[in-house]
C-alpha cells in the first residue's frame, strides 16, 4: 500500500523535475501526476492550492537540494578561488550531462511566472537568498568583510546564472568557461 | 483600409511585447491576435510557421532593437567603463519603469521553450550574439585584443543577464547596481 507521504513526495519530485526543465507554463497538470505515477485528484488532495502552491513548494525542494551541492562543493576546495570556480564547473557539467536541460532549477519559473504569482516569486528569492548567504557565508569564512562578501556573490551568482543562460540557449558551456576564469581572478585579487 | 504589412508587423510587435514579458507558453494565440487587434486567422496567412515562425521573428525585431540601443549607449560614453556602465544602468532603468516586468526580452523565451524548437533557440543565438558582437567591437575599439574583447564581453553579457534576473525576481535593481559597480572595476583595470 502506498502511503499518503509517498505520493505527495512523488508529486513533488516529478514537479521539481519538471519546472527545472521546462518551466510553469508549460508544466500541465496532467503530466505532473502522470509522470510522478500519482493517481488522478491527488494532486488537489495533497495541495489544495494546486499548481501554484505545487510549484512554490518544488522550487523550495530544488533549492534546498542546490544549496546543499554548494555547501559541499566550497568546504571540501583549498581556497576561495577554487571553491567558487567548482561550483561553475559542476552546473556547467550538470548543464551538459543533461544535454543542456538542466540549468538553473529557479530561472525558468523565476522568468516565466514569478510576475504572476507572489507566492512563487517568494519561493525564489528565498532559493536564491539561501544560496547566496552559503556563498557570503564562506567568503566571510575565507577573509572577506560582511560588505564585500554580499557584494561579491551577487556578482558570482547573476554571472553563474547569466552564463547557465547563454550556455543552455547555445548549447555550449563555452560561455561558463569564460566566467569560471574571470570569479577566479577577481576572487584570487580579493581574498589572495 | 488596413495594408497587409500593417496587419503582420502589428502583430510581430504585439508578440515581441508579449513574448518579452511573458514568454512563450504563457502568450497564447488569442492574445497575440486580440492585443494587436488583428482579425482572427491573420496571424496564420501572415506567419504559417504559426506561433512558433512568429517567436523566431519576434525575438529577431526585439534583439536587433536593443542592439540599436547598445550602440548607442556606449557610442556616446566618454570610456569603456562608463559605456559598459550606462548599458547596465539603461536596462535597470527600464526594468524599474516597467514594475518589474521588462527584463532581457530573450532570457525567458530563451528558456522556456529554446530547447524545444531549434528554429526559436537559433533566433535566441543570434540575438545574444548580435549583442555581444556589437559590444565586443566596442572593447576593441577601446584598445583590448580581439581574443580578451570575447572573452570580457561574455562575462559583461552573461552577469548583465543574470543581474536582470535576480532583480526581476527581487523586484529591486540592486543587484545590477552591484554589477555595474564590479563590471566598472574589471574594465577600468584592463582599458585603464
Amino acid at each position: 500500500m502506498v502511503r499518503r507521504t509517498d505520493t505527495r513526495q512523488r508529486i513533488l519530485d516529478t514537479a521539481a523535475e519538471l519546472f527545472h526543465t521546462q518551466g510553469y507554463h508549460a508544466t500541465g497538470l496532467n503530466q505532473l501526476t502522470s509522470v510522478g505515477s500519482a493517481p488522478k485528484g491527488s494532486l488537489y488532495f495533497h495541495f489544495p492550492g494546486g499548481k501554484e502552491q505545487l510549484a512554490a513548494e518544488a522550487i523550495a525542494v530544488s533549492s534546498a537540494q542546490l544549496c546543499e551541492v554548494l555547501k559541499k562543493l566550497v568546504v571540501q576546495a583549498p581556497d576561495a578561488a577554487t571553491g567558487i570556480e567548482s561550483v561553475v564547473n559542476a552546473l556547467a557539467q550538470s548543464l551538459l550531462d543533461s544535454d543542456f536541460q538542466r540549468g538553473c532549477p529557479l530561472a525558468t519559473v523565476a522568468l516565466d511566472v514569478a510576475s504572476e504569482s507572489e507566492l512563487i516569486r517568494q519561493s525564489c528569492v528565498d532559493g536564491y537568498g539561501s544560496w547566496h548567504d552559503a556563498l557570503a557565508d564562506y567568503l566571510i569564512q575565507q577573509g572577506l568583510s560582511a560588505e564585500r562578501a554580499a557584494d561579491l556573490t551577487t556578482v558570482v551568482l547573476a554571472s553563474i546564472e547569466g552564463g547557465l543562460l547563454l550556455a543552455k540557449t547555445k548549447r555550449d558551456i563555452a560561455p561558463l568557461r569564460a566566467i569560471a576564469v574571470h570569479l577566479r581572478g577577481t576572487i584570487e585579487r580579493e581574498v589572495g
